[in-house]
């Protein structure tokens, strides 16, 4: 269910992908979302699973609940969430419960993926709600800064390996 | 993967069916969870979508977060989650991400639950984590609470209706 992509899609994109930089500069893996409601951003968080050791606080979720709290209301009617990278299963059935009518990705996330890559949980017709789904806006940043994060970690642990070996020669001696 | 129901099961679920009743005397639709680790509940919890007006306020959700706050870690392995109703996409994938290994509920859910009636989310080998899962504990106990609350919910609407008629009456008198 992909609709045009406009300019208002990539501008709001860019604000998740600042927050998806906060998260990375925190050692977290670097995925943003914020959630627009009448042209302005109500809500915006970045995924805080480390920082916080609680594993419901990917960014998606933290922005439906700042979300709710601004609207004052669990149904988030008329609003837009955009999200840097495909939506989790947890992630997409938070959009379905909080009533989201549309939904704006960047990388698709090819391992666990619940809109379009492994199930299609926000387009079935069985559930109480479906969603407008638009993907691939800015899916290059979106994407390059999860591959930037994931290469600087594999040289870290590569780092951590290689010192902890000479640490252990130079115990042999 | 159905295992043996035992009587620490039951015993678990009821404490589940104690928080399932609270949400229900506050108004909430009667949802009830608890975490068990290494015998002890270390977390119970209960629907609070209506009170709290947050989209993600259900048992699951709310008993998981607890648990890593006690545990200190968003992992809670060697963990067992009950829960009076089989869980939504959103509960179902928020088990997923916190790694419990295994899940116990009472009745199922036809119209929303992930876990066997829509969709087998705890137990997809492509996602990181799969769940051994008890289904059918307490299960007519766990229903009737939510026949009992939706019945007397249609006959409050019933009887406001009734009401709001004869106010119409009386006030064209």
């Amino acid at each position: 269910m992909n609709v045009e992509i406009n300019n208002k899609d990539r501008q709001f994109m860019m604000a998740a992908i600042e927050e998806a930089k906060i998260a990375g500069s925190l050692g977290e893996v670097p995925i943003g979302a914020v959630i627009v409601f009448q042209g302005e951003i109500i809500a915006r968080a970045h995924n805080l699973r480390e920082s916080t050791q609680n594993a419901v606080t990917h960014a998606e979720l933290l922005a439906i609940q700042e979300a709710c709290k601004v609207i004052g209301s669990w149904r988030l009617e008329e609003t837009t969430l955009y999200v840097t990278l495909e939506p989790c299963p947890m992630c997409a059935g938070a959009i379905l419960q909080s009533r989201i009518p549309r939904v704006v990705y960047g990388a698709r996330d090819l391992k666990a993926g619940c809109v379009d890559s492994l199930y299609q949980l926000l387009n079935d017709p069985r559930f109480n709600h479906e969603c407008d789904v638009t993907e691939g806006v800015l899916a290059e940043d979106c994407g390059q800064l999860l591959t930037d994060f994931f290469r600087a970690l594999r040289g870290r642990k590569k780092e951590e390996k290689r010192l902890r070996k000479l640490l252990a020669e130079s115990e042999e001696q």
